[in-house]
């Protein structure tokens, strides 16, 4: 189980496509399947950060179709997916409540098309000792200053040749997948969390 | 090398939630997402099939814009991904089109979150003896009439529950990296096909 495993979708500090730090615009699409996966995965809880509050509006606006509006008797599916959600303003405020949470310091993971990391194996086995966020940026990826804190890095993920654009719901998916598979480390189930 | 793994998107013949047989609307961000996740996996090509003319049109819309029209020059990295998709009107055409691409039969291996299947190996085997198309349906998966042609079936992506609501274009990422890293069997380089 990956129950003490949160994901951080971090809309602000990251890159736009130059290079330029930026807030990038929420994508409605990464809040429902990054939720359905991380459902699907077993993850604890999916923080959407924006310090823009007319975003953290919209956001909020998702959510609250989905867990107790007309999206919610529509698709009681969907409710599940969307209970995880929580929109935040800061990165910190994201590692600030996972452990609190969780009853313990939380450590964040931050993921990367560029750098190098740990593996995935790596990945799991910190898991097993702490709390831990797995942090994405959205446009083309989190800010240098976050690279800076001394936090582990996740290996990035290789495809075939040079071009690598997975989006990032789909670069998710396939982080969860892999940690979920990556070793038989027993990890706490949720009742010992 | 996955070059001569098709993905195929069935918008016809699939299942509604209630299980009836419906032809669903073609989603703007699977195009993106399959095709950008297809070329990072070095797929060969990506079979967007409906028979609604109107939603053919909507598909091609979107290809030229980004294939030649704005947003070639203002995302060549997008345009790259975009030179998989090809629309197509029956199942049929697309396994007829990509046998003659290849020069050899291609065989269908069926997707679903239900049926038990071949393993994430096994079809990397397949793949080794000849040309592939990887079929995922949107809606609620594909129509029982397809698993009625003695076609493979892969194995369902599992996660920690009973949860597993994937979206398709998530699903299809994880498929593709198992694929990819699924053994070690020397797939044909493009030049060789």
């Amino acid at each position: 189980m990956l129950s003490r495993l949160a994901v951080v979708l971090l809309h602000h500090p990251v890159l736009d496509r130059r290079g330029e730090i930026v807030t990038t615009a929420i994508t409605n699409l990464d809040i429902h399947d990054i939720a359905r996966t991380g459902r699907t995965y077993g993850i604890g809880a999916f923080y959407v950060v924006t310090p823009a509050a007319e975003q953290q509006q919209l956001a909020q606006q998702i959510i609250d179709h989905w867990q107790s509006g007309h999206g919610a008797t529509h698709n009681p599916d969907r409710r599940k997916a969307f209970e995880l959600v929580r929109v935040v303003t800061t990165f910190e405020e994201a590692q600030q409540h996972w452990g609190e949470t969780c009853g313990a310091a939380a450590l964040p993971v931050l993921t990367s098309a560029r750098t190098n990391g740990i593996s995935f194996a790596a990945c799991r086995d910190l898991l097993c000792d702490q709390p831990l966020l797995l942090v994405l940026g959205t446009g083309s990826g989190l800010a240098p200053e976050l690279f800076e804190r001394g936090c582990p890095v996740l290996e990035p993920l290789r495809g075939a040749g040079n071009y690598n654009h997975l989006p990032v719901r789909a670069a998710l998916a396939i982080m969860l997948d892999r940690l979920y598979h990556a070793t038989d480390c027993p990890l706490p189930t949720p009742s010992d969390t």
